[in-house]
């Protein structure tokens, strides 16, 4: 792939007169006020440049345009949803334009029959959801930022959330896509069926390709039935390994539950120091197991033997859906809780195999002791997907090198135990070098050989994945 | 993509010669008689070469020498399972080296923790299926031919089954793959937890790939917990447009059955001729639903009602395992029926969004008439996924004619409706210049483009997809 520099002045004069040939005023952003502000999206430890433009395209013929433009003038383009991401991958390199599809925020269509959406890429996870909601429909993924996030910036990352347990992450509910190439050539992948062979799968290769492979301008979504309400569980265990060893029991029991995550000791007393939620102090780990089948009580009644059997002090079963809803938001604002603990987390992301899951977060209380920080871990426990979540002050410096260099130990433990180094955050800058590590160098090869057949000038997202 | 040309007889006796060099004798076949025997699938209307030689390797690393050996002489790979697909994908091309992966046939691993099996690629998917059901684990793809096929050739494929309509189609189980490249380099894709975004989803793309991108030799597999048993109902219709109704009103009413089938007049009678199984020969239509669900009784007491709603003449659940197996069996020998009509049949693969299964089933009744043929048409109608299937006599050349331009007609309405041109068979030789017309030229440029990065030769299995 050929280096792509940043503009000089003059460059970057003639790229904002070619982008107004083809964009409304308003839709083009200079001010490098308003520019910088676009500059980041919410990872720790990521470097950013400053862009030299930022638009704003209201429909695909602009997108075109704008990939013509950069093809032409050999432009980094970033692509850009909500900027909730949690690896740096929608932050701006130096000279860059930053393409928002945040405007780009239609719902085109909901068909209960086909049980399908078709969407532009601005739609706010929750909006989507509620909206589909009104027809009977749900619309599973559920990133911890579903209030803010766009639905483009979850395909970009193949982001996840609580439910992947049962319902899978956002991969999975992506049939089409409608894709802007590198030079502006507009192409439909995939499918608006249910099931469909034809040609190799490029639908599910732009899912997670953080905006390396082309611009997402449209995407037709499945979706499901809506379930029954769920019905939320707290078990207390007197260890974290007990609750990992509950978290095993219910999967070979075969159970499917709607959730199942972890909080540990220093997740549960976070969350009761901002909140006062009145958690158990005393516990060394809770686990919250959720059912929306046709009879949630009797499904949970079984998981709570099993917790009991594998050491829980107690169990609490959820009388309805304000109790269940009460013990979500304690697990939902657990990183928001982690954060006040020092000021900065770096929020990490490593999913083993479920069977390992004790292993690693016994490996995280002794990396966290070695370096004499506190790292929090909350997690999918049901998919093995952990976030360790070191908490630092980021005006020390030696306690910054600390909190990265846990970090890395951490993701080097995640892979020992056959895990990944991002089970849904993605690998943006964060985590590249450690994508290399993960895929080895065959793999490594062939995933710079896909990109280069996308982006032969290297102008999509540069310096991020690889 | 350089052309591959067949192999001169002294060629193949250099190629034989090199192959024996890394693979027991016995792994190398050479006798045109038995040779000749791999040479085709089960599809009409495909044409196949003789293979030079065909390989029966054991082990990764003689499949490796094989496809070292292919790439230095530059001989064409055709990989296949056990040749029960149905678009020509495994035919052999002239010349070529068949590489048989079927004794590569061992269960590695079952872990009902994790809920994955570990499997070489030529393990045959009922083997698979009963192994991990006594642990309680099901893996749900169930082609029809599931007792003859492999892991590998349904990994080829992405091929499909009546599961579908509740537990998606093979790809949703594939985790991660081992893979030859066409130059003998082993590459690792995918995972063996539930989830994990490291880098291009490149375990997807291998899936449905027909052999042309590299050749698995060993695939992770998620697995879900067995399900009740299910319990099937039979709803007879006056018209095939009825019962569509009824699938329409079963789908949008948020009904999660675990099959949903529709077996036309023509199917109907061709299984009571064949089989003398008495079902009801003056019906136009019958459906049978199923749930394996923890009250299957009451699931089907709704949608019997729907059905009904959806003007029914008759509803009939079963009462017992015994008597779904029953229904099922019916389902499950169409297509012998069908191909006992007339001595061959044509089976599309044509999937439509559901809401159009009317009007698809509708357009093919007319495709019969006009060319005076008999096309059954069994449906996984609550996937779209229909399977028309033309019935002829091979040795009517008129007749065989008119098939062939039937058939075309058939997937012109596919694609016209909004379908595609193959659900769950794949393209193979039979449907290639069908792929083209539904990627478009720029999807189909960029398919080949992919195509090239992991063939640059176009040793792997050449001829098939494009």
């Amino acid at each position: 792939m050929s280096r792509v520099q940043a503009p000089s002045d003059e460059t970057t004069g003639n790229l904002v007169d070619r982008l107004l040939s083809g964009l409304p005023a308003e839709a083009v952003l200079v001010d490098p006020d308003v520019t910088t502000s676009y500059a980041n999206d919410m990872a720790s430890f990521c470097e950013a440049g400053v862009p030299a433009v930022v638009v704003l395209p209201r429909t695909v013929d602009q997108v075109r345009h704008v990939m013509r433009v950069a093809t032409e003038l050999r432009v980094p383009v970033v692509p850009q949803g909500a900027r909730t991401g949690l690896s740096g991958g929608a932050n701006a390199s130096e000279g860059c334009v930053v393409l928002s599809l945040t405007k780009m925020d239609r719902i085109l269509e909901i068909n209960p029959v086909d049980r399908i959406a078709v969407v532009e890429p601005g739609v706010v996870n929750a909006t989507l959801s509620r909206a589909v909601n009104e027809h009977g429909l749900y619309y599973p993924p559920d990133p911890s930022s579903w209030e803010m996030c766009t639905i483009g910036g979850n395909i970009g990352t193949a982001s996840g959330g609580l439910c992947c347990v049962k319902y899978g992450v956002t991969a999975e509910y992506v049939l089409g896509l409608d894709v802007v190439l590198a030079d502006g050539r507009l192409m439909s992948t995939g499918r608006r069926t249910a099931k469909g062979v034809a040609g190799y799968d490029l639908t599910r290769l732009f899912v997670g390709s953080e905006g390396s492979l082309g611009i997402v301008v449209g995407a037709t979504l499945a979706l499901k039935p809506q379930p029954p309400q769920q019905l939320v569980l707290a078990a207390e265990f007197a260890s974290a390994a007990a609750a990992c060893d509950a978290v095993c029991r219910i999967m070979a029991g075969g159970h499917v539950p709607s959730l199942l995550e972890l909080m540990d000791r220093t997740t549960v007393k976070a969350v009761n120091d901002l909140a006062h939620m009145g958690l158990p102090e005393t516990t060394e780990a809770l686990l919250l197991a959720a059912f929306d089948t046709p009879d949630p009580a009797a499904d949970l009644a079984a998981v709570g033997e099993l917790c009991e059997a594998a050491g829980a002090t107690q169990v609490v079963p959820a009388d309805d859906a304000a109790e269940s809803e009460l013990l979500l938001q304690a697990r939902r604002m657990s990183l928001t809780a982690l954060e006040a603990v020092k000021g900065t987390t770096m929020i990490d992301d490593v999913c083993v195999p479920r069977s390992k899951l004790g292993e690693l977060i016994e490996g995280v209380e002794r990396v966290a002791e070695k370096y004499d920080l506190t790292i929090g871990v909350c997690a999918h426990a049901g998919d093995g997907n952990t976030h360790p979540t070191v908490c630092f002050d980021a005006a020390d410096p030696d306690e910054s090198r600390r909190a990265r260099e846990s970090f890395d130990e951490i993701m080097a433990l995640g892979l020992e135990l056959g895990g990944t180094i991002t089970g849904e955050h993605g690998v943006g800058i964060l985590k590249k070098e450690w994508l290399a590590r993960e895929l080895g160098p065959v793999g490594l090869e062939m995933q710079r050989a896909v990109k280069s057949v996308f982006d032969p000038l290297g102008i999509l997202n540069p310096g991020k994945l690889f």
